[in-house]
C-alpha cells in the first residue's frame, strides 16, 4: 500500500472522498450486482477500474469517473485488489485464464465475490498461490436493491492480513463484513448453504402455501401472520409474500442460478461425502419448476410446483 | 352467558380481576402447554374448573382458587366455555367419549387447542355439531416458556359469532389471536403446517451446518451471522443455536411429538391429494433421528441425522 | 374337521374332486381377486359358503354350487375356515365387528388374505387370540387374471400347526404356497414390502424411460432390451410395456390401492422406527399421479408422473 | 481394411478362429472389464493393439500374441477401430488430450464402452467430427465375470453405417447387440439410465430387507422368494443375495463407481430439465454408504444405509 498517487499525498482534506485506505481497484463483471458494487466502491473514494464482457454496461459507470477497460489486463495490472463479480464457475474460469491470472501483480490480491464451486475455490487459491498473488472469498448476501443501498452482507475468509488489508473494499460494499474463517473455500461453503437455506425456505413455503390454499386458507393472510411472528425475518417476509401471491416476476434471481446453487451445495457435500437430502429436494424441484415454467422467472418460482400439484389457481 | 354469580353481580369494582366477559371455563390437559394456559386464564379472572388425566397435576393450580374435577363431566357441565389441550388424536378423543360430549350444555363452546389430525376436527365439527354444541379450533404456537409469559400465538378458526364469544378466554393465553377462516379444521391445518415450516428450517439449518463443519467453519459463528442478518426470526435464533451447539437437551418439545406433527402434515395432504415432499423428508429423518438417539430429545435432534452422517464428532 | 356331510362319508371315490383334507370354508369378499379365489376353493372340492358387501356379486358362483350367505354369520359360523379378501383395514374391520369375531367357532381360523396393516393384523391376533379361534395371515401376489388361473404366490405366516391345518385351502388358490414365519403379521409385512418393490420398480422405470425418451430413445425398444436381460422379471415385462407405451388403463390395480399400500408401508415402518426414504417418495409420487391424472386409472400410473414432468407427449 | 497380413491371405480354412470382418483393433484401458474384452477380440481373430495407463496390466495379453504399445499413439495409428474402456470422463480425456484424437486415421472408428456422461459423449462427437473420424458408443452390461464369459450386453448408438462396419468387433465381446439409435449419445443415456435401474433395485431391496428384518422375517428366505417369482431376474437374484446376507466383499463394483453413475444420471437430467428423484435419492444414500463403510466396498452397501438406519445387526 506504499502508493504515491497524487490524491494520497494530498490527503483527505483536498478531496472530501479520500480517506487513508483508499485503494487502486480493479472490477471485473458488471451485472446487476457487480455495477452497483462497482458504482459503491467508487463512491466510497476507491481508484477503480472496470472490465466487462459487453463493455456497453459500464458506460453509466464512466460519468462516475470510474475508468474502463476494455482487455482484462488492463483491469487487472498495476492493481492493489482486483474484484471479480460474475455469474458462475465458467464465467470466472473465462476471466481467470483471460488475463487475470497473467497480469495480477504479485502480492496483488483477488477479492472472489461470485458465488462458484468448492472446486473452483481450490483452483484459485492454487493458482494464486503458484504466482505469488494473494485471494480471498467475499462472497454477499443480497439481492440488487441491497447491492445498490450498500445493504449487502460480506462473508469473507482467506489470510486474516490480507482480509485486513483490502477491508476498505470489503465495508464499502456492504453494511456488514463477517469474517468466516482463514481458508478462501470457507467463505464460498457459507454462501452456497445459505442460498440453501433460503431456496429450502421456500420450498417449505411452498409446500405450506400450497396445503393451507387447499383448505381455503388465505394464502396471504397466513404468511402475513407467519412473518409477523415465529418467521419475522428478511427471507421469509420478502420471499413469504411472493409465494404467497404467486408473483413469479419481475425476476430478482433467475431460477436457473437457484439450480446451479443447488449444483454447487451437493457438489461441496459430495467433497466431503455429506448427504444433503434437502439439497436434493431443492435440485428436483427446481428443475421441475424451470421445465413447467421456463428460465426467465425468479427462482421462488420452486414454490408454484407444488401450488400446480395441489392444482390452486 | 345468563350467569348469575354473585362476582358477576357485584361486577368488576369488588373484584379487581374481574370485568365483563368473564366466563366460566372448564379446561381438560394440564401438560406442561395446558398449565400455564389454565393458570393464565384465572390470572384473567376467568372462573376456572381442571381435569387432568392424572389428577397430581391439578394440585399447584388449586392454590390459585381453580376447581378441580376428576371425572370429565364434572369439568364440562355448567360451562360457558370448554378448552382441551392434549397430546394428540388419541388423547382427545378419549376425553370426547370419556364426558365431554356427553356433558358439554347445548349451546356451550368447545375450544380445541391441540394438535391434532384433519379427520380428528372434521369429527369434532360432525359430533358437536349433531349435539347443538359449538366448537372452534384455537391451536397455539410457543413452547412452554411461553405460555407461562402469556406469549403464545394463537391461531383459531370457525364461526364468526362463537370466536367473538370465547374471545376473552383466547385473550387469556397470548399475545395475540389471528383469525384464519370460517371452518374450524383451517386453524388446525395452519398450525401442522407451521410446526412443519419449523421442523423443515431445523433440517436446513441441520444439512447446512453439517456441510460447512466439514469445511472447518464454526457452526456457532456461522448461525449467528445468518440469525443476524437474513434470518433474524425467533425460530432460527432459537433452534439454529442448539443446532450449532448440537445441544438436544433439555427437551422443549419431544422428537416423536415431532414425528407425530410430520404425520398430520402427510395426512393433511394426502385428504387433499397434495404431495409434500419435504414433509416426507422431515418424517424420514425424524425417524432415523428417534431410531439413533432416542425419544427423549428434543425434535431438533432431526439436525442430528445430518452432523451424524457428515461424521461431525 | 368332524364334519358328517354326505359328500365326505362317501368319500373320494363317489366324488371325483373331493379329497382328504377337503374343508368347510367360508369366503367373503368377492372382489376382482376374492371372486376367482373362491371359484378356485369351489374346483378344488372345498365345501364354500361366500358372503359379499353387496350380494349381486355372488350370484355367478351360485351356478357352481356354493351357497350364498346375506349375513355374515350365515357365512362364518359351523365353518373349518374363514377366508377374507377385502380392499382394506376398514373394510375388514367392518366384517370383523359385523360378524366375524362372533360368528366364528372356537378354533375355527381366519386366513385373512387381505393386504392390511400391520397394526391390523395385531388387531386380529389379540380379537382371535381372547376368543379361542385361530388367525393366520397369507396375502397374495398376482392380478385378477393370476387369481383365475389359480397362478397367484401365496406368503403365509402364522402358528405351523394351524398352517398345516388349512393348507388344503391356500394351495387351492395358487401356484405355490410359502411359509415366512410364525407370526401372522409377517406374512403382511412381507406382502406390504413386496408391493412396495413392485412400487419402486415402476418409479425407476419411469424416471428411467422419461430421461432416455427425451434423448430421443424409442422407449418400447429401450424396455424390450433390458426386459430380454438384466431384468427379465414378470414385474419388469407387465409394468415395462405399459410404461413405455404409456398405456394406463384397463386398470389392474388402482392408483388410490397403490397409494394405500404405500402408507402401509411407511406406517410399518413407523412402528419399528424404520425410515424408508424410496417408499415415502413413492407416496409423493402417487398422490402428485391422481392428483393428475384422477383415481380411475392403473397404479402404473406413478411413471406418469416423470413422463409429464419431463414434457414427453 | 485393406490389411494383408498372412493371417488374412491365408484365409479361414487355415486358421479355424480367422473369418472375414477381421479388424485391425487398438484397445485402451485393460481394467477388470477392458482386460478380458481386450482378450475375447484376440479370441474373436481380431488383430488387437492395447494400450494401458499402467504397463504391467498388459502383460497377461502378450502371451496372446498382442501388442502391447507403450504410447497412446502407437495403439491407435493405422488401426481401423479403436476401443476405449476406462472409468470416467477424466480417464477418457487424459486418452483424448494424450494422442487418441491426435492419431486416429481419419475414417477410422472410436468405439466408446465407458460409462461417461452425456456431456462427454457430445464432445467425443464434436471432437471426432472435427477430424473426419468416426465415433460411436457402445457401453457394456455385465461385470467381469460376465466379460470373461463373453456375456456381456452391448447397446451401442452412431451412424449405422459405422455400426456394421465395427459389428465384428461388438459381437466379439458380448452375447448380444442391441442398437438403439443414430445419435452416440442415446447408447450412454441408455448405460447411464440402466445402471441406475440396478441402483434402485438394490436401494428398494434394502429398504424391504430392513423392514422385514426388524419384523422378524428372514431375509435370505425372503429374497429367496421373491427372486423366484415376481422378481426372477438376474439383477435381483444376483444383488438380492448379497443384500440378504450383508455381504458387500468381494467387491464387484465399487461403491464410488456406483456414485459416479448416479451423477451422471442427475447431469443427463438437468440436460434436458428432467426432475429424476430416485435418482437423487440413490445419490444421497450411497454418499451416506462412503461415508460410512469406505470407499472399497461393493455399491450394493447402499442397501447397508437402511439396515444401519434400521438397527438391524
Amino acid at each position: 500500500m506504499q502508493r504515491m498517487s497524487i490524491s494520497n499525498l494530498l490527503g483527505g482534506w483536498f478531496h472530501p472522498f479520500r480517506r487513508r485506505g483508499h485503494l487502486k481497484v480493479g472490477f471485473l463483471g458488471l451485472g446487476n450486482m457487480g455495477e452497483p458494487m462497482a458504482a459503491n466502491l467508487i463512491a466510497a473514494g476507491h481508484q477503480v477500474t472496470v472490465w466487462n464482457r459487453t463493455a456497453a454496461k459500464a458506460e453509466p459507470l464512466k460519468e462516475r469517473g470510474v475508468k474502463v477497460a476494455t482487455e482484462i489486463k488492463d483491469a487487472v495490472q498495476n492493481q492493489d485488489v482486483v474484484c471479480t463479480m460474475v455469474a458462475d464457475d465458467h464465467a470466472l474460469r473465462t476471466i481467470l485464464e483471460g488475463g487475470l491470472l497473467e497480469a495480477l501483480p504479485k502480492g496483488a490480491v483477488h477479492v472472489s465475490h461470485s458465488t462458484v464451486s468448492v472446486a473452483m475455490a481450490e483452483e484459485l487459491k492454487r493458482e494464486h498461490g503458484k504466482r505469488g498473488q494473494a485471494f480471498i472469498s467475499a462472497p454477499v448476501f443480497g439481492r440488487p436493491e441491497a447491492a445498490q443501498a450498500k445493504k449487502l452482507f460480506v462473508v469473507v475468509s482467506g489470510d486474516p492480513a490480507v482480509i485486513e488489508k483490502v477491508k476498505p473494499v470489503l465495508d464499502a460494499i456492504g453494511q456488514g463484513v463477517t469474517v468466516i474463517g482463514n481458508d478462501p473455500v470457507q467463505a464460498n461453503v457459507a454462501k452456497i448453504s445459505g442460498n440453501f437455506l433460503i431456496a429450502a425456505a421456500m420450498e417449505a413455503m411452498g409446500e405450506a402455501v400450497a396445503l393451507v390454499g387447499r383448505y381455503g386458507v388465505d394464502p396471504v393472510q397466513y404468511m402475513e401472520f407467519l412473518t409477523s411472528t415465529l418467521f419475522a425475518a428478511p427471507v421469509y417476509k420478502n420471499y413469504g409474500m411472493k409465494i404467497a401471491k404467486q408473483e413469479y416476476v419481475p425476476v430478482g434471481f433467475k431460477a436457473p442460478l437457484g439450480l446451479k446453487d443447488a449444483k454447487l451445495m451437493i457438489a461441496a457435500g459430495e467433497g466431503k461425502y455429506v448427504p444433503l437430502p434437502l439439497a436434493s429436494l431443492i435440485h428436483d424441484q427446481m428443475i421441475t419448476a424451470i421445465a413447467h415454467f421456463g428460465e426467465d422467472v425468479d427462482w421462488s418460482v420452486i414454490a408454484k410446483v407444488s401450488a400446480e400439484h395441489a392444482g390452486l389457481k
